[in-house]
């Protein structure tokens, strides 16, 4: 970047954007996603409590629910802990964004229902691992 | 971080983590939030599809619809430019995550329905500026 003179940048840390490719994040959250999927087909409350930021700020939407907060969402899922069997997953994007965030979409379904799924999951590096900041799941009828 | 003699980091580029609170960035993606709130309520249409990244990417989880890319977003989004008087936001989380990236949750209601609307976006800073880089929305039905 060029500065013309007598300027300077009015953030330190400012940034020309995210790296919106970096393979090697994208595979640390696949595998983080992996994880947290085999987790709910496990019913493992204890990874999913994990993998959720432990902070106030967390937010998520479930189908007919919601949650603030990790002790709201660690109550709730003490409550539901796992997912029916046979849940498939299609069309799965993982972006990462910059070295330390990344987004996972993904519809989901189940056997026997014509439902369909979609699960956004927003991803932070945290100093204890990668956590999910904010979580969105819903369904619509099938058609 | 200690590091064993003999090791080394596997990824030069590791970091110990996305700060995040950072005030500025929070900022920067309130402002342009509200111009895409802003956007929505007036049925700009060359703003909404500007503000979504310009990428096959990028993915977009509606109500009652999905896109995948940004082509399929604009055409969506040219037969469906606004949404309906009086909506209402609440609820709503601004979460930077390090300098590039962030996601906004908000629960949105219009008059005269139930149901509960909840709407999460996940944006990047790109090379053009902000962008969402994936979005969901879905409602649920009132209590």
């Amino acid at each position: 970047m060029t500065v013309p003179p007598g300027t300077r940048p009015t953030r330190p840390t400012a940034s020309s954007g995210a790296a919106l490719d970096d393979e090697v994040v994208a595979a640390e959250v696949a595998a983080v996603f992996a994880r947290y999927e085999r987790a709910l087909r496990e019913a493992d409350v204890a990874t999913l409590t994990e993998l959720f930021w432990d902070d106030a700020r967390c937010v998520r939407y479930g189908v007919a629910d919601r949650q603030q907060g990790a002790a709201e969402i660690a109550a709730w899922r003490a409550e539901h802990p796992g997912v029916p069997p046979g849940r498939r997953l299609s069309g799965t994007v993982v972006l990462p964004i910059g070295p330390d965030a990344a987004v996972v979409s993904t519809l989901f379904t189940y056997p026997g229902s014509g439902a369909e799924g979609r699960q956004t999951q927003t991803w932070a590096r945290t100093r204890a691992g990668w956590r999910i900041v904010a979580a969105h799941v819903s369904e619509i009828p099938g058609h």
